[in-house]
């Protein structure tokens, strides 16, 4: 019998930990724990101590003795963990405010993952998640990193490619959703249908297949604007031209829709933030909520209201991927992990989110085979600016930063463009260092 | 010596006709002409007489015999032929209006060659095309076709790819232009400039090294938003935004600046479109004032008015072509040909415009190597674009046609996105039998 | 509940019959049979009725009640097949006689499936599969061809690339035998093992992985050389250098015994020859034998004798294929299927031996990833090796056959070489009929 | 007016270092030198003095003044050079000796630039290039560096892409030789032909055309076994098998015949190690009798004797290289440059030798696009080679030299294999310092 297992969770003051614990009491069988750490920053001290205390009384609760420790030093906790479960937000949500007010206020998408804030996200995590994995290398040489701090695949992309820790997979909910969805709108029992999911986080498509080899994705596509179609909760659902995707016959992820119908899409966004702000704020709002439920000594389970957000099951995709690492399951899941050919039109070292079989050896891709031609051109456009992204976060160099803008279409090429970068970088300029030098001849201007 | 040669020119009725002629009488003593041949369709019957008229009076005030024919019948003209060059326009000038009308009315670009206007270009040229070769098949099957046809990239990639005909070169006026003016404001001499273009028609970069072997292309990239920096006439000179620029260390073309400043090019046009109509309703009143100036007997040379087109130096980069595989010239130009690695992130069997060798054995392009990630990405998308366009021109795929428009960056992905496509596919129906079953399904909806 | 299914196997009168049978009576439960046809043509007449019988006498003895036909007319067994499998040999043992004789008589390796004869097995069988996948288009449109007809790889090719059939997966006993030795090597139990196989058939690498994710190849490659190291009985063991394994740190598979280790293989094969003749002849005398006993009515089970040939568990590793898909098992095999980017060195559209997962849906290859330089060099020259083989075979291209022949390391590059080539044309004329124009050639010489 | 050039030539006291000064003197008009400066080491200075006094003398009965410089310190001559070529020999006709004796006494090809011979002279030689191009980077930071050391395709891929030199060209007489002989076989005027050269040093094909853009491949392949075929004198000319060329419709270069008629050649070099012992030692008798010679101070040109040696057109086609560099010639050459798609089966990286148009901005090579299948194999396969032979010399891994030796056709794959192997880096021990401990095990051992 293997060994119990340190967990140590990164951005453990997150409002979504309780259902990382749920997730792992479930499974605790398959998956025993020895101990399981919450680390967070200062500025999130009052949060992980809330939150670690729900999440402690969660374990009494349980049949399980798992001690649960919260701490503000990465170090300490990182010492001989043999996983390490990313969730952290730098910046916390007034980070997000202004990667979501700012590209509002010129008429472009103000979004979290995707657009100018997806960009800004990625430049703001991308240096913490070098600095985390330079401890790793230190203090658990051997852990894997399982990664869902967003834009998730290109901060997978970084951790793998750029800082060296091949053990990292990277995760999403968005899939898990897609495939709670879909048996029920085809009558299928879950474990008879056969998934070949390919692209890159939040811009993926998939094939599905039944018990028989019968290719179910034309049905579902007829499905995909229903309101139980598959799309995540916080992805408003405008339709899908129905002729396009019988076209490409395949199912594209709920995301697709901000590039599918991009015009309504961003109108819908406009109207939104005019009416109540940003997303971020709303989010705010409901994260002092939650903290006051957890608060109460009584709660010892993860609270209902957790489940209807946008960020439900990506912990229960961490806790399950983990198991099956643990547990060398060989099931199939879908993540974020080096293409290796998957994607035949992509680099072989390029991250890709994909059906992946994960096992004690890791996630192993399955080859996809060819994108038919649309949306191969999209995908290599989508990667080609997570690239420029990346290497604008790791460089701060600006000109990159506004290849990676000019060629996002969720961003206007216009004079404003380059407006909207500039004034976000220098709201976010805490935590840009990399970009220190522009920023001062930013506001030098 | 060589035997003097066959040219037939399709579409011979244009108004650019006698910038071919000058541009073949002046290199006549590299390339002797046995006979030219001008042929058009039944619409153009009046025009090709004029300027049939014009050019046989430009040769006859040459030192040269040259006898050119004026034909409807496309077969009698090509029997024989050494080269056939291509400069026709399915459903002449009105076609074009409905390109440009319709997306305009819309808020779209209303362009002749890129985003909507261009596709559907495409979707009336390439079966035309197709014929063409059929005929080539037969009566002069070791023929050059020297295409000039727009859109040139498609209509090319079509003619090699997809109609088998290998002995077609694709040309365009838009690296001749540049490759004008460059010198002048590098203040070089041209023939010390070595080039180095890479992209597809339309959608190309380019560097430029001095005859030290150093890089001018920084240099150049700060002259480009002036007057004479080397954008073709017709093209708004939207600024280009410098730090992009200087980031990928590329000279853009001229038809960048619809992607680059897209917002921007596209308010310009909307507002030239709302006060004078279409460009192409100005063509024809150009072109009517044009042939009203050939019918004069007593003119035997290509008038001035010609060269401040925007279609100035097509012809000549086409007799230009001509010789260099006529007489064998291992010059450099930059030509629409198989990639077969020059740009080693698209297919071997993709078209590419690229830098070139011409002689007798054709276009041999010049392998670019990798270009950087942004502009990589552009390519990939704008190659798919052309696929799925070139794809849905030879089927009538509806869905395919929908791909295209979606994945144009040019159009806007909306609900109008599919009615443009449809109006403009039932506007066009005479001129496209390949699409009548959806055009049928379309005016009875 | 799923219907029972109609099983079909061409070359039906095989001496392994039996061993198919077996196979499919142990996994009746999982695999309900309709009914088993076992085709043969005139020259196996009486060994597929001899074979039949047994077959029929072992299903009697089973508790399940499925009828055996044996028929000579193809066709009329393909009306309505699930399953087709090939197990067919074009010429018979005599035309493999021919096959190792012949290149043996100069000095080369004469085998079934590598160098020479492997090649002149691939041009005489690739035109026989052609023939079968036609009949199954009209009448078994949506069965599933299961090739172990050698050589596999090439055959498998040819049906899924050249004639279309997308619904073949071809199979080989080699990864088999490797993965029954390697667990009790290793010390672990078969299930925690995770395999990562590539290549092509007969010359593929592998990596093993245990239950904790540690790689046990390098342990592995230190027992290859012992007697049950994993390799094929039929494969002489000349020892591998251990420095050349532990430098690549991949499981070569048996037969590359005949590449890394040649002028041994060589040397033995050639002293094997001049002392008990060709293996084929050994085969044929065996084969008398077991069909001696399969005529004895009392027997109904598979003899003994059958498990130590060379051929064992191809019909288990078909069973097992055949249950996969059937049962949607979504189980690890290993298996020839096309590539898809799972060998990323490799086109898209080649046949590769990987790692897959065996479902429903047909057989999804795993990505494996780049290989080391020197294999990745190896693959693409015998990959190429291939594909002028199946050229040659699909159109009787001498030179192609030639340029297989200079290129494939196991003939020599001598005047021989061209000699062999011809006397083996000469030899299987009546299974050649597309080469036959060269053959008169060749004959009048 | 450019400034006149200084150039050095690092193993300067080469006996070939006439044509080299030759080949300057010609040139001068288009070239104009300041000085040059001949570097040897201490084992060469007699022979570098010798041959710097004939240069010398050879300058001064030129119209130009030039000075010749010799010195055994590198970093004094790299001092601000324009032009550094480089033709030294590690370990001199000593270990060339070695490389082709070992070989030959177990029955193995002993070349100088192909089979264990080359790879050993890589091994020895790349670690030098490493060494020049450190003082380079100080030294002259700007100079082009031309190299015709060999292995010349693989010291070139180490130069360009293991150390950084972009600006490096390798050369070799392969395709001199043959652009020299074929205009006569085919009565044309050689700069009325069109060739396409594609593969790697000593392992190329081209085709031909002529000033139609005929094919003249076929024809000149009928040439191919002539004497004046256009095979370089040094090699034995074994007849090529016409059908497998007129197969490929490539002409193939003339180290060829080593693979594609390897028995013969094998046959041949043994026989005349035999008789009349090693190449190398051949070649010190003829160096001794030419550096007599070189010691006469009345002789001021190339002695006649030089031009039939194998290294003929070696510095004469350096000389051309730097004049199209230097004057911005745009001319056709074949060279050894960066891959960068123009052989699309080989990666972007890769050096490869290729028709090139060679300016003032360097060697930019033409695309070739694809070859056919066999030779793809072939040259995939000898890259692959060439890469591990490269890592290895690299790091002295000696399992990688094992498989370069292993995958190299011309080495046996037998126990004799790593016997040669080891015998070889005992031999050449002073010269591998990166292999020191592995030799210090053998040595033990
Ligand atoms: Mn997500
Ligand atoms: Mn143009
Ligand atoms: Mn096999
Ligand atoms: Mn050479």
């Amino acid at each position: 019998m293997k060994e119990a297992v340190k967990i140590v969770t990164i951005g453990g003051g997150s409002s979504y930990t309780p259902e990382l614990m749920e997730g792992f009491i479930k499974r605790y069988e398959d998956l025993p724990i020895r101990e399981i750490w919450l680390v967070d920053i200062e500025d999130g001290k009052e949060k992980v101590e809330i939150v670690g205390g729900l999440a402690q009384r969660m374990w009494d609760a349980s049949p399980y003795d798992v001690k649960v420790y919260t701490t503000l030093d990465r170090r300490e906790a990182l010492k001989d963990a043999d996983f390490v479960t990313t969730q952290f937000r730098v910046g916390l949500l007034d980070a997000r405010i202004k990667d979501e007010r700012i590209p509002s206020l010129y008429g472009m998408l103000g979004q979290e993952t995707n657009g100018a804030g997806g960009m800004l996200k990625a430049f703001r995590t991308i240096p913490v998640i070098g600095e985390i994995i330079r401890d790793m290398r230190e203090l658990c040489p051997d852990a894997w990193l399982i990664n869902f701090t967003n834009p998730s695949g290109m901060v997978t992309e970084a951790a793998i490619k750029h800082f060296g820790w091949k053990k990292t997979i990277g995760l999403c909910n968005v899939p898990t959703i897609a495939m709670m969805a879909e048996p029920k709108l085809a009558g299928k029992d879950p474990k008879d249908l056969n998934y070949r999911f390919a692209g890159i986080n939040h811009f993926h498509w998939h094939k599905v297949f039944d018990e028989n080899g019968k290719d179910l994705t034309p049905e579902l596509i007829e499905h995909i604007n229903e309101k139980n179609g598959g799309t995540p909760a916080n992805i408003y659902q405008a339709e899908f031209p129905m002729e396009l995707l019988r076209s490409m016959n395949l199912l594209p992820c709920g995301y697709h829709r901000y590039y599918y119908v991009k015009q309504t899409m961003l109108d819908h966004a406009l109207e939104e933030f005019r009416e109540g702000g940003t997303r971020a704020e709303q989010m705010k709002q409901t994260e002092k909520e939650l903290f006051e439920l957890y608060k109460n000594t009584e709660l010892h389970t993860k609270p209902e209201q957790l489940s209807k957000r946008g960020g439900a099951y990506y912990s229960d995709a961490a806790c399950e991927c983990i198991r099956a690492i643990y547990a060398n399951q060989k099931i199939h899941m879908v993540v974020s992990t080096q293409n290796n050919g998957a994607i035949s039109c992509l680099d072989d070292d390029s991250i890709v989110e994909v059906s992946s079989i994960i096992s004690a050896a890791g996630a192993q891709p399955m080859a996809f085979g060819k994108l038919p031609p649309a949306e191969k051109g999209w995908l290599q456009m989508m990667k080609a600016m997570e690239e420029c992204t990346i290497q604008a976060a790791l460089t701060g160099d600006y000109g990159m930063a506004l290849e990676a803008f000019v060629l996002n279409p969720l961003v206007e090429n216009n004079k404003d463009t380059q407006r909207v970068l500039d004034e976000l970088l220098v709201a976010h300029e805490k935590y840009l260092p990399q970009f220190s030098e522009k920023i001062q001849e930013l506001k030098a201007a």
